[in-house]
């Protein structure tokens, strides 16, 4: 068993995910995202063939610990299914908790020495088992560094209607198809906005922009009007969540568009994810976002699944606060 | 109407794939694409409102382009339905056409200004169209980006049976799921390994190496071992394409790795599709990779998925060929 807690700078700072993982490679790779594009890793436990201790001693550890916000595991075999399944509730009810289990389909299984075959049978039951325990699950790495980081960063979703705010037409019209878009996870809707709002979106913007969800205030944009227009969002009383495809390339637009978007989450209940990109400087404007506490993805859909995992943890809150 | 030719070295060389985009900045990030990982652009092109020349025109042009091998269009809306697509259908014969089409859902379709409302109502019915016509549709700028490079650089696959190649356990029982993962596109499916092929690269690795599908080497692997174990899953007559799981960061893997994976290739009619990652330095592996002619991308999913491409794509030439 490797044990890292986290002091590397360079990588990560007031991090607050726990990565605990059956396979080192995983938990390098979220070592690798937090140094690419910021993460938030608190610390990372390399279980190895836990010969000494096993995910659920770390589970115990991490759910006490007040440096932990978020629990992110990748694990192979679940061994001791009940005692971990009964913990991980427990957990969740104070702390979001995600499992990235591998070996999902019947070859994945076999390649998975499975030691002694508890919930390792129909790859249904984990399912089912791990939403019964209000566990959050995901399917790849990023996936799993996309979630903990998102769970991490926000802390869930009043409900599930979208806000879209861009500067970009085309990525606002994928935008909107992803959050249509049918998923198991959680169902999102497009907000639909008052009539307030959209004048006061016009207003401060251009006789021509669209302001119907998606919002798109086109790239001749600037600072101001992004500010402006993502106010009027956030005050809007039918908006759940926004997400903002902040470009950097409109001339209008500058570097300080990331210290007004992290003002404005500061300041809101409502999530603001972020979806930005722009070649080879991607990676850097989403850690320096992140670094202002801006949670940010460099495609669409990660921005909206982002935006699903938040809605998800609602559930499960919402479900625990009602067994009570 | 913007029309770049691609002149720049430092961009792309040799680029084959021809993007042709409603949406400049989709256009842009296909560039950006190509400077972060490597792409293979030969020319973008941004429609702008069409006041001149449209997509037909391009298709056209670029059909006929003999230094073009793919075509990739980003269209929100397809004025000349009928005749695109007959034309679209005369190039697919030859060449992949791939359209992102934004607009799926209700909102987003109005969130486009369609002005002839030709092909804009139904987007079931631009699937069912783009498929009957032997085009490939994909979702967003990271899909278009990923089919058109997979396209442009790999010619199809003989059939749909995966072997997956790894050095590191959990990313081949995740590379499983994935494959086995019930998609529209196009189904693929583990292979079965002959014991040729096992004992093979049992003698060439270690003699606790998982010679079944996914193939696990470990990472005490060496890129000799990497390199035979490759030739055996090449050479097997039940393997279709190959998935290569190539993390630099075990001790015995060096660059060279990457030059001879892509001698295989060159020598290969079978695919080859190469995941790698390693934290900030993924993306310069990808770019070296690219420019020794290897597809690579830097996730699961996406290396999976564009196993997918190439297998609809046969279907496709396929039906064209039975047609004749």
């Amino acid at each position: 068993t490797i044990f890292v807690e986290h002091g590397d700078k360079s990588l990560d700072r007031n991090g607050k995910v726990a990565c605990i993982v059956q396979s080192g490679s995983v938990g390098v790779e979220a070592l690798g995202y937090a140094s690419n594009t910021g993460y938030g890793m608190r610390a990372f436990v390399g279980l190895g063939n836990k010969c000494d201790l096993d995910e659920i001693d770390f589970l115990y550890y991490f759910a006490q610990d007040r440096k932990t916000n978020c629990l992110g595991f990748y694990l192979e075999n679940i061994e001791k299914g009940r005692q971990f399944l009964t913990a991980a509730r427990k957990a969740s009810k104070e702390k979001p908790v995600v499992v990235l289990k591998a070996g999902r389909t019947h070859t994945a299984v076999s390649a998975v020495s499975s030691h002694t075959g508890k919930l390792a049978g129909s790859d249904n039951v984990i399912s089912g088992a791990l939403k019964q325990f209000g566990i959050q699950r995901v399917y790849d790495d990023e996936e799993f560094c996309d979630a903990t980081k998102a769970l991490s960063m926000l802390s869930g979703a009043p409900g599930n209607r979208v806000a879209v705010l861009t500067a970009a037409g085309g990525y606002g019209v994928m935008c909107t198809d992803f959050i249509e878009k049918k998923d198991t996870r959680a169902p999102l809707v497009m907000a639909k906005l008052s009539k307030d709002t959209q004048n006061r979106i016009k207003e401060a913007t251009f006789p021509f922009t669209a302001c119907e969800n998606p919002v798109d205030i086109t790239a001749s944009a600037d600072d101001r009007m992004f500010s402006e227009s993502l106010d009027a969002l956030i005050e809007d009383a039918g908006v759940d969540i926004i997400i903002c495809i902040t470009f950097f390339a409109p001339p209008g637009i500058t570097e300080n568009l990331i210290d007004i978007v992290a003002d404005k989450i500061k300041q809101s209940d409502k999530p603001v994810i972020v979806f930005t990109k722009y070649g080879p400087f991607t990676d850097n404007s989403i850690k320096n976002l992140f670094y202002a506490g801006v949670t940010a993805y460099p495609s669409v859909g990660r921005a909206v699944r982002a935006a699903r995992f938040l809605v998800e943890r609602t559930t499960i809150k919402k479900r625990f606060e009602q067994e009570v």
